[in-house]
């Protein structure tokens, strides 16, 4: 999917929420758990319901691995229903990967070709050689760690060098090897005080920004210092969604949570 | 795995090396192609081959990700293999994960309870947080991102804050999550010059050494910089061993080339 696409999608739908989809047994309703592919079925019904609020899902991966070739199954039928049936929703795979070149091309073969996601999200430590891979295919986009929204950012992410924290220097360094049109940032809405700073490095790129909801970050906030002319933000919601309700009834409560971010959301687009 | 079991194995072989299992379909030699599981009768043929030689195997799980399911099942049936016949040889998933704790407790899951690796390469990126869910498990490691053996390590593994590079703030940091009994690091051989700093840090802790043989790193120079009482050294040869011939003879001209490196190390064990 191009730049293009998906502000038109953001725009019509008055809408800039990714739907984080972090399937967790322990959590899942237990009616689901006598199917065959519980975690794909729970996966199916909160896209079904939710699909008219959002204009992106964000598989993670870690939450397919853990149940080895049966999660990896269902991120695949995921993936695969997701650009059937709905083929505008911009597709993320939150793998959080990065690794020496010829590694990264294949993870990049993995997600972005064999999987056919629309992005990865890439962690920046390994520098030019661990990001470029990613970013050699028409209408895919690497989404790069820049200010997470955990406590452990805290640790490195804001080291100083030059005047500067680690974040930055990573925003500015990876102006050189890609751009507003195939790569985004990941900044945690947890750190929205940053987000004025951010926008003066990167003024024009796509911000995809967790941690509104269970993690404790304000939509208002993000707004305020992460808008752009073009919207410029995507906020995932995941647990808050997923985990509405526990009952028979969770894709109607993972609906109306969708619908009440939506509903903040309408003045900002 | 132990500590105490890994340094009796080291001693015992006096080796060190680590075989890195990294399966391209592209340089697998052609006569396996027809067989059921191409890449897990690569990896079994490489196993049988190289198991006395060295003391660990590495599997790149970019590798079998890149192929999908039946990659996953590769990797599966790679690490039962390994599980099953070698049980003294420490197992390396290298993963390169890392993300927030609920999330790194999932790959957690999925590398060292779900496949039973011995441990799993963590990016130190994201902190705190990111890391600690891999150290809750007993006798299972994490060997974390320190300085890396490519090109790309320069861009913010080397800037410096408080006179120290941010390879050295990983070390000194990580030393409050973990320790010498469930930590190791990634370090590069192709930066040897730094291993007498990194020491000083971390003088007991294993170091997992990428970087010798295709990547252009030299024993002699990571040994005279890195070796501490215990060997402290697990030198990972990637694929000098595993294409050492893309023909029939490939096992065999693997075994030579790992005996080579073994023989290599008897001096310094």
């Amino acid at each position: 999917m191009n730049r293009t696409e998906l502000i038109e999608q953001i725009r019509s739908k008055k809408s800039f929420l990714c739907v984080g989809l972090d399937p967790d047994m322990n959590k899942i309703p237990k009616h689901l758990s006598s199917t065959e592919d519980p975690i794909f079925e729970f996966n199916k019904a909160i896209i079904d319901a939710t699909h008219e609020h959002c204009v992106a899902y964000k598989p993670n991966t870690a939450f397919y691995e853990a149940y080895g070739i049966s999660g990896w199954k269902s991120l695949e039928k995921t993936i695969e229903y997701l650009n059937n049936n709905f083929p505008n929703h911009f597709t993320i795979a939150d793998a959080k990967r990065g690794d020496i070149g010829n590694t990264s091309a294949m993870y990049a073969k993995a997600f972005l070709d064999t999987l056919n996601f629309d992005s990865i999200t890439v962690a920046p430590y390994m520098g030019s050689d661990s990001v470029k891979p990613f970013l050699t295919i028409p209408n895919k986009w690497v989404i790069l760690l820049a200010l997470t929204s955990n406590e452990g950012a805290f640790d490195f992410q804001f080291l100083k060098s030059n005047e500067k924290p680690l974040f930055e220097s990573v925003l500015e360094k990876s102006k050189e090897w890609g751009n507003e049109n195939n790569m985004m940032y990941v900044v945690g809405a947890t750190k929205a005080e940053s987000l004025a700073d951010i926008r003066k490095i990167i003024p024009n790129s796509f911000l995809l920004v967790p941690g509104v909801g269970a993690q404790g970050g304000s939509l208002e906030e993000v707004c305020k210092y992460g808008l752009n002319k073009d919207c410029g933000l995507l906020i995932n919601s995941s647990r808050a969604i997923l985990y509405a309700s526990s009952g028979e009834d969770f894709a109607i409560k993972a609906k109306e949570e969708a619908m009440k971010v939506h509903s903040d959301m309408l003045k900002f687009v």
